[in-house]
């Protein structure tokens, strides 16, 4: 039984980050005879400059096939310019509607070498362990209708559609409760229940869910608090569920609290276990083909692959461990640096990650 | 010529904190020859249990009237279980939408003898002086269509409708145009124009807007990226213009990198420079009633309310002054007690507050 890996690289460190992931991904493929096997194909800005659309049909096609997909990162000030419907960012959002890539999971995650990177101070951020749970293929993102329409006054408006349905708020709740039964039992649900009526419905259904799992313990807050909460102290938070928008902003904020993005993996799911893993960070055009990039957030997006999709729990563990023995070396690229750490560039942090495995 | 002041204390800790600002104010009233007279009356859940609406037609009345309202907090657990329209929250959305008070101003300051207060480093955000200008009377806050409807397939959706016209944008951004000119000069723009078509008309027109202000220095920053930033880096930012709902987040945000919420004030100013004045705390129902919340975002904001509405800059310095005073003096309330400060209540901070005046 052959498993059928997709790689897309994508856009500005995407190409370059993605390769060094690559290399683990072969290398654990054969220490762990795991029957990977690899495709490429492009998606983002990269996609555009050759097939002229951001999600070329081919593109979906491959990614319909494979267990699991490892995307780079996608978008860039080259593309800025070109209409909504034409743009990177369209490749990412197809990608995630069509494979219905519904649970999107983000940890933020202190790694104890890389403390001091926080701008937060050390007894607020020790030891942080959040996992926030964003709903990834509904909400305003997708809400139908949208757009810029003229007004009888002759000025235009721009509206969009904020909406959630009872059976997209319960799948999601449901990943995030049993999250929770994983980790520390405790679940906060993110709304803004006391001015939004689409998220009265949410709190709702995430109360109704609660009976089904007794032992974890829910609670609510709004999204302004949350953004607050997360700030003075975030060590209060074990998993974090909401919709699309408001995850796309406390899961950066979240993440930031570390200080070191470049460390941060993600998947995004569906309910048959299929996935799409990613850093957290985006495609960073600033520093793109430098080689300075750092490749740790896509070898651990790799890493959460062979976890979740793949269930190869034992080479995600070994590649958990080669990153932190790295770590423990000193071994530092450009955005975590700092006094006594040794400075290396994107292939030598990928190569130090194979030696250690 | 004698000019009307509104007190609006609402709830939880809302008239004890408002007691304090209304003593202030009555003392400066005295010593500038103000020529302020003061009125009363109720929102929120205080109007609710006394009249059975959040917002009663005679406060609409009095506050239509007055020249400058000074509010305390509206809200608390005791009302959360009553439908979205006949909650507090609907007291203070309604007066911002009847008085069309939609430019929201949020400083977020550091004040240099509250330094550690923050849960950041110290170098992260010593000086720290940011403005946050939120649209306060648009976007999904007050979009139509709302609410929940049933689908054929018989289950329930919720939805609300994010939008804003060319005009409203244009206001608002003129607002915080002017506000950067007073200032640094840079204006940062926060929307999510990749994947929200209403915030592409939001940045097409800031930046349509930008040549009316060739010395103001516009940027734009997707709002995930602005939630993150002002983690990692808050001094990168002189002020901030965004929409009421990313502006509810970021504020507050914003808002908790300074540690010390109970110190900052609002306005939420119309075109005819009338303007309801509120602290960026909410109501604290936890320690209502106990003495010991603190005034001082409350005093500030009726210092802010001299300066903006009632245009007595010097009662307004004075105020600042001695509010900065009690500080040096060491006085602490609670929420921003730490080693070396004396701890005191909420009239006593008021008292020291007068006596410094
Ligand atoms: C690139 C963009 C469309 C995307 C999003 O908003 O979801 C990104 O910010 C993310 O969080 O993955
Ligand atoms: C109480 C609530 C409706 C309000 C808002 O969301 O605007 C509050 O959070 C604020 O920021 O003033």
């Amino acid at each position: 039984m052959s498993r059928n890996v997709l790689l897309l690289p994508g856009d500005g460190i995407g190409p370059e980050i993605v390769a060094e992931a690559e290399k683990v991904l072969h290398k654990v493929n054969d220490q762990f005879g795991l029957g990977l096997s690899f495709e490429s194909a492009l998606v983002g800005g990269a996609a555009i400059d050759e097939t002229d659309t951001p999600l070329p049909e081919e593109t979906l096609e491959k990614a319909r096939k494979a267990d699991a997909i490892l995307l780079g990162a996608v978008g860039g000030p080259k593309w800025d310019s070109l209409p909504m419907a034409k743009r990177p960012e369209k490749g990412l959002l197809g990608l995630r509607s069509n494979l219905e890539l519904f649970a999107n999971l983000r940890p933020a995650i202190l790694y104890p070498q890389l403390a001091s990177a926080s701008s937060l101070k050390p007894e607020v951020v020790s030891g942080l362990d959040i996992l926030i749970v964003r709903e990834l293929t509904g909400g305003i993102y997708f809400g139908q209708p949208r757009g810029v329409r003229e007004l009888e006054s002759g000025e235009r408006q721009g509206y969009n559609t904020y909406q959630y349905t009872e059976s997209e708020i319960r799948r999601i709740g449901r990943v995030a409760f049993e999250a929770a039964q994983q980790r520390g039992k405790k679940l906060c649900s993110v709304d803004k229940a006391n001015v939004l009526e689409v998220t009265v419905l949410w709190r709702e259904i995430m109360e109704d869910l609660k009976r089904e799992y007794p032992d974890v313990e829910l609670s609510h807050m709004y999204v302004d608090n949350a953004a607050m909460q997360l700030v003075r102290a975030p060590k209060q938070f074990d998993v974090i569920v909401t919709g699309n928008m408001f995850g796309d902003i406390l899961s950066d904020e979240a993440a930031m609290l570390t200080g070191s993005i470049g460390m941060l993996p993600s998947a995004s799911l569906n309910s048959d276990k299929q996935g799409m893993y990613e850093p957290c960070h985006g495609s960073a055009p600033d520093i793109a083909g430098q080689g300075i990039a750092n490749p740790l957030a896509t070898i651990l997006s790799a890493a959460m692959m062979l976890r979740y999709s793949l269930n190869e729990e034992k080479a995600a563990l070994a590649i958990e461990a080669a990153v932190s023995k790295v770590l423990d070396q000193g071994l530092r690229t450009a955005d975590i640096m700092s006094e006594g750490g040794q400075k290396v560039s994107t292939r030598d942090m990928g190569e130090a990650v194979l030696n250690a495995l």
